[in-house]
């Protein structure tokens, strides 16, 4: 059970190797919700640290009762819970943003889902005792260098307000797919805040604290937060649930397809409820899909169309997905300086022959 | 998306190489419902057939309208289905018979759970169209080799009857946990019957015959048959759904624990129906532990108990399931020739320091 050895899957496009950063390819996106853990796309700001499990302890701090210093072992030992959920890269498809955005050139790759089993964050919340001047929890990975614009090494540092610790289910995971976290997905222990955009999902977690004000750190108020013009004015505004979308996996972008009936395969998921109703439009009329397995609040869900193209030349394809809450895909997403939250309906471009 | 190279996990004990048969090491098993592909346990009984998914095809014929002969690709354009299972082989736990018995020595590892995706059997059979003459469905396995007793080669074959393959929710799966099926789990197509005891689930399936009789073949007849003596009598019966069974995956046996909270995990599954409960004995009264995730029909369910031990020295620890149907695991399974079926309550001895 050696978590050192990073296995990537030939499925995976590297986009940056230091600091490791990877998308899962769209063809590599097959079956139902588990994204196999080679093949689960890799996002990174600073080198990966490499923790050892024998010496980890998670301090828990701030504004509590009871200070904490766990073990591996002392985590290990607490309750579990264990849960299907999908993480998404808030940059996700930036590069679909037109004017073109800077960061990390993501296409449509940087989703997956894992089945993620650790301590609930509440558990470890209630051993330390929250001081009722408490307003956020900081975690605080290992990873730590420098930002554009400073010349201090930081640490990978994000917060939630203590009513979205509360409602999130946020576990502090040590098994992602039945195994131990891989190196690269944050061994050995990291958040999962299931629903959120994964920066939130902190890896290499080393310490929690409660803080008595919001935390304005790099990673929560100079990245990660919608930036829009609005007439004169700059609006903003924190990355937090992800935002409804469908993902088409099949047929591949710029494919040939024989004419007749096609099958059309993807994902859907919205970090607000679960998916509704998918729609796949091949030309003409949207046509709704068949959903596949169980509808999830935390996961992706699956979906498959099978339908006649009859002519033959180009044919462009799309899918939106509308969430039980009513969200709908856009056409097409608001641009925001940062790049975040692109879900516009996707186009693939098919040849029928 | 290379299925032909056989990546072993660290986690597995190989039984025999040739054929490749390993069992899954109990502490493998961890997290929640997935068992990563290179942790799966392996069952094989002939050589690994090596077929190539471009010139694969399936036959259906026999008793039906219309023969078939579909290729992988055909296979992948018809509607698809997803579902958790647990396969598990009907001799795991052989070595726990006395007086012993040969075969494949499994411990308690020849079960693992998978996300299985593929085309329903039904939808398959449906386009065939099956004779009103036909009794039951044999499927054949691309593996072939001699058996003991026997000059002759034979394929792997297994039947069900059509009552039994209708209600079984089969699928003729491609997918395993988010891969192609990996070559040495059946690559690229392989029957998975929920429920049942493996050998079910033929591999590298490439033929489907509808027939008038009960078949009578070396895997239905001669083996994976429950035979016991009833008085001076003989009785048979066959192996078919899988016995209700809880596995602590927590502690290791042999393993030395510290006095105080311990936590005992494991997974229970039955064939019949979900988990009801699960208990767990340290030496004195069975507590009810809880259980963790979604009750499942067709995979195993994760349970835990966080519990005191406070005498030092060596104790005892048993678990026993029982499932939704009223079956409870007997504290000592029938023994039986072939040694199939063993779902004794399993004793781990730990010391407590």
């Amino acid at each position: 059970m050696d978590a050192r050895t990073i296995k990537l899957d030939a499925g995976l496009v590297v986009h940056r190797a230091h600091p490791l950063n990877a998308e899962t390819s769209v063809p590599a996106l097959m079956g139902g919700v588990v994204m196999p853990n080679g093949r689960f796309y890799i996002r990174n700001h600073f080198q990966i640290p490499n923790l050892n499990a024998a010496d980890y302890r998670l301090a828990v701090g701030g504004l509590v009762r009871r200070k904490l210093s766990l073990s591996f072992r002392d985590l290990m030992q607490m309750p579990s819970q264990t849960f299907f959920a999908t993480l998404e890269c808030a940059g996700n498809g930036r590069t679909k943003f037109d004017p073109p955005i800077p960061g990390e050139q993501w296409a449509f790759g940087a989703v997956s889902t894992a089945e993620w089993t650790g301590v609930p964050l509440k558990a470890v919340l209630d051993r330390a005792g929250i001081e009722s001047s408490a307003r956020e929890v900081l975690f605080q990975g290992a990873d730590r260098g420098r930002v554009e614009g400073s010349s201090r090494t930081i640490p990978f540092e994000r917060s939630l307000r203590l009513d979205e610790a509360g409602d999130s289910g946020a576990i502090l995971a040590y098994v992602m797919n039945g195994e131990p976290l891989p190196i690269h997905h944050g061994f050995p222990l990291r958040l999962i805040v299931p629903s959120w955009y994964a920066v939130a999902s902190v890896k290499w977690l080393t310490d929690i604290e409660l803080i008595g004000q919001p935390f304005a750190g790099h990673f929560q108020t100079e990245k990660y937060c919608y930036e829009w013009q609005r007439g004169s004015e700059d609006a903003r505004e924190p990355v937090t649930r992800m935002q409804v979308r469908a993902l088409i996996t099949e047929p591949n972008q710029g494919s040939e397809i024989e004419r007749g009936d096609i099958t059309i395969r993807g994902v859907a998921w919205s970090g607000i409820a679960p998916i509704e109703r998918v729609e796949v439009n091949t030309g003409g009329a949207w046509h709704q899909v068949n959903l596949i397995g169980e509808p999830s609040r935390q996961a992706w869900q699956r979906w498959e169309l099978v339908t006649r193209v009859n002519a033959s030349g180009p044919a462009m394809l799309r899918a939106r997905a509308t969430d039980c809450a009513g969200r709908v895909q856009p056409e097409h997403a608001e641009w925001n300086r940062l790049g975040y939250g692109n879900n516009s309906v996707q186009e693939v471009t098919i040849r029928v022959i």
